[in-house]
């Protein structure tokens, strides 16, 4: 029989987690900047005014818009005209992630040739489809660059990364463009480029360039897509084999 | 003739950036995450220790963990035996930006299917290569619970984005699956599907599925990828269509 003096253990409480207000607001901010209620550039009330309206106090508002700012969907400018500014996530922010997905998980190099042929041939019949003035302007002088950079390789890679680019551009589907100019980026930094892009190389390069700018200029999609697919399919086959060889053939679609 | 009580104009600054500590700390650890310096779970050191080791002081360590935290680069947990643990980006974070570029962008669904088109027939071309045991029941599980959702169109539509997801982890390309994962979801969201799955439609999709699941255990790359391309272009169309017909006839392959 308890005496008197016996109490009750004490009840237990297992570990609660509470929504901080910096996030709660972060939140609130996002949801309306993703729903489009807000237009890209958008000035946010500045500090002062938020702690007002939303009476949460001055930390918490600049932590929620730190919060923002990390995400980039607001942008901090100092100074005079300064403040935060809205940003829509667009192809870029998409770039980066997939960048920090290709080196948060060390993915293969393999495994980026094989993303890369998933989505190329598509933008490039994309591209054949809704190619505009510009477009083809920007295909050629990326092709022209290319042609001119002769030994000097650094150029012609760039120059290389640049036509892919303008290519998924040409295709005018944002998450595709923002997904392939991650993928060329790394795929670009993780080849031995070098040693692979001997003479013979850059010319099969240059042509089924050519040839793949031709069927997207004449609006050839099943073209497009079919040289393109032999292009990159061509271009992992014989990054793959590089290290085996002295001397890598790289065969390039005949049609 | 400067008079001795005339003094040269001030010099003008322009605005400086100047780098935060906490973003000076957060790169650091960044870069050593993504690096793989640090395995996945790995307990970063305690706050204390951190202020200790770095010099910075309480207030910037917090604000580089935050960071690191809305970065998804770690995980803080609250209570006994917490703290901030390593993180690896993975396909999670590549879903959850594809998202916010879809919302934030407000592509429209047009663009989410063209983006599928180019995805799904490499995805099921891959697991037709690389399927495991696992992989193969979790196709088939997610093929049982479609059949069987009958009228429940809720059911079957959750039953449908799972089967989709399955053949993208049979691929083994986490930039593939995160990509495409974000995409089941967003055209699930955006699509009047409560509408558009009649039961004809709801029988063609079980179908197609069930020929591509058939492919994908064959271990027939070109069977898997020409069928789903189908599937997934028919969907489209489909769904194109929807707004402007009573019935809509969504076709699918005969091999």
């Amino acid at each position: 029989m308890p005496s008197a003096h016996s109490t009750p253990p004490a009840p237990r409480f297992d570990t609660l987690t509470v929504p901080k207000a910096s996030d709660v607001l972060a939140s609130e901010v996002r949801e309306r900047i993703l729903s489009g209620e807000f237009a890209e550039g958008t000035p946010l009330p500045p500090e002062r005014q938020l702690v007002e309206q939303t009476g949460l106090s001055r930390a918490t508002v600049r932590e929620a818009l730190r919060i923002l700012e990390v995400e980039r969907l607001v942008e901090i400018r100092p100074g005079r005209g300064g403040g935060a500014f809205v940003h829509r996530p667009g192809r870029e922010s998409l770039a980066n992630t997939v960048q920090l997905v290709i080196r948060g998980q060390q993915i293969r190099l393999e495994a980026l040739h094989e993303t890369r042929e998933a989505i190329e041939p598509a933008c490039a019949a994309l591209a054949a489809g809704r190619r505009t003035q510009q477009d083809l302007a920007d295909l050629d002088a990326a092709h022209a660059e290319l042609v001119d950079a002769g030994d000097d390789i650094r150029r012609f890679l760039r120059a290389n990364v640049r036509w892919h680019n303008a290519v998924a551009r040409a295709g005018g589907n944002e998450l595709l463009i923002g997904f392939l100019s991650a993928l060329s980026e790394s795929i670009y930094a993780a080849t031995n480029l070098e040693r692979f892009m001997d003479t013979r190389i850059r010319e099969v390069t240059a042509q089924a360039h050519a040839k793949i700018t031709e069927a997207i200029r004449s609006g050839d999609a099943a073209a497009a897509r079919r040289r393109m697919s032999r292009h990159v399919c061509g271009f992992a086959r014989a990054a793959a084999e590089v290290d085996g060889r002295e001397r890598v053939e790289l065969t390039e679609p005949e049609d």
